[in-house]
């Protein structure tokens, strides 16, 4: 069997071709320019194998109501000319297989997911929260993604402010100091007037972001009570990810058991950023057996 | 068939019989003394039927994860007495039924969901919050209960602070200014020396309460993309919900699309909070066809 998986990014498209053992065995990335350009691309790759689905995660908002007119379609993006694009449509007139169809983060979140099960961990949700140029998350819970009326969209939720940032006002253009708006890459240079990677890990900017992050893995833990959240993205690395570790554990308090945190707050288990590709593979396997 | 449903609070029980319709056919109520006591006239009372499944709905925490040892369990509850009491184990020796276990908010999420099924509601997620002496919240996504580790702890997430009510300290013991310390109805007395029963609603305190569960509302609507969010419980009522509702649209700036508002925020659909008892009625019926 020969699986498809196309990790569709604003910057950049990758595309996969793996087997039923989620091993990929071929790969192409190309820039992401005008979707007929981008999308013509993809049927070409994927015209080269007899592939028998294909699972497709994306940048969005999307539309993923099965029964919702636009269904498969990128809607309301900030991205030039992506808007209202027929994304699934497109693919769907030169590759006659099932395909899934899903957001970036819940394709991470599900190839996450799907790692951990092959090794065995006992789990039946997780939750993927990037943390990058924007911030997201996906959330599978008793082994299926979340959402009913769309995907979620976790980094835009509202968080009590750090004491010591009360006169940043954030950089969301819809909400201001929403989670994406106070964590997000582009924070640093308005906080420090330097790029992330220039702020020593030292520096309080830090601290300060891992008590948004903690927040964030607080509010994810209460309301879905996960067996796993995992940190992706640019701006994630373990210095980073130790703070939200003690910061979370100082939120809580206690209050309700988790896992040794170590183990329940982590970096992906997949390198170089394969958690949607694995998810893809996964996502797309699924559709066969359905 | 006839089917049984415990309500356990703190205060009182309410324990009650029903067909397969869900209709309530015998009822009775009693004070929550010691677990013996208490437990005992559960047994009594459901010994003059024939029920063929029980469904439980209890004040907490409780262990919900089937594999461990203390399955069926109140855990660590604050109230005097019933801490580490087997509540189902208890059940399981007099009454030889299919018996579920969750949460009082669950049972009331599982209710609302199966009513709005019911009326023909297209629907396949709900988040049911209780916003009374505490805060709680129960959630129902793709038609299952949520809840992986343990159930979920919604009423102790954390917010941003209102800027006219940056003094106050909130009354969460364990997070002081948690959701639940902030709004829970003892907050009126702190806040304003009188009972919330007699703070009039047109008092600032009340639209201080409602942005903050305008945020609740937020953060699952981005988390979980429900179709729908219930909110019970004594300190609810229309007028407080019409200003949440007024809140909501603020914070959410039409980031995503919701449904038209007085369906999406709403007042339990079941009269004088019987939410759980429909919502034991399904789960123990479900025990049946599983």
């Amino acid at each position: 069997m020969l699986l498809g998986s196309i990790e569709a990014g604003g910057t950049k498209f990758v595309c996969a071709v793996g087997n039923d053992d989620y091993q990929v065995k071929y790969k192409v990335q190309f820039p992401t320019t005008t979707p007929e350009e981008t999308l013509t691309k993809v049927v070409d790759y994927f015209k080269q194998f007899e592939i028998d689905a294909l699972g497709v995660a994306t940048f969005g908002p999307i539309e993923i109501r099965k029964t919702a007119p636009k269904y498969g379609y990128i809607t309301s993006t900030p991205k030039p000319g992506w808007q209202d694009v027929d994304f699934i449509g497109f693919l769907k007139k030169e590759i006659k297989v099932p395909m899934s169809w899903t957001t970036d983060v819940n394709g991470s979140a599900y190839g996450e997911f799907t790692m951990a099960t092959l090794f065995n961990e006992k789990i039946n949700s997780l939750v993927y929260y990037t943390i990058g140029t924007g911030v997201g998350a996906g959330a599978v819970i008793n082994g299926q993604l979340v959402g009913g009326i769309g995907h979620p969209e976790m980094g835009h939720v509202l968080l009590k402010r750090h004491p010591d940032d009360l006169e940043f006002k954030g950089i969301c253009p819809f909400h201001g100091d929403c989670l994406e708006g106070l964590v997000a890459g582009p924070t640093f240079e308005v906080r420090t007037g330097k790029k992330g990677a220039e702020v020593p890990l030292t520096d309080q900017t830090w601290d300060i972001l891992a008590y948004y992050i903690a927040q964030a893995a607080l509010q994810t833990t209460l309301t879905l009570r996960p067996n796993k959240i995992v940190f992706g993205g640019g701006v994630t690395n373990q210095v980073l990810l130790e703070k939200v570790r003690i910061e979370f554990a100082k939120l809580l308090n206690d209050y309700v058991q988790v896992p040794p945190l170590d183990k329940y707050l982590t970096m992906p288990s997949v390198p170089n950023n394969g958690s949607a590709n694995v998810g893809n593979f996964a996502l797309a396997a699924k559709l066969l057996v359905d």
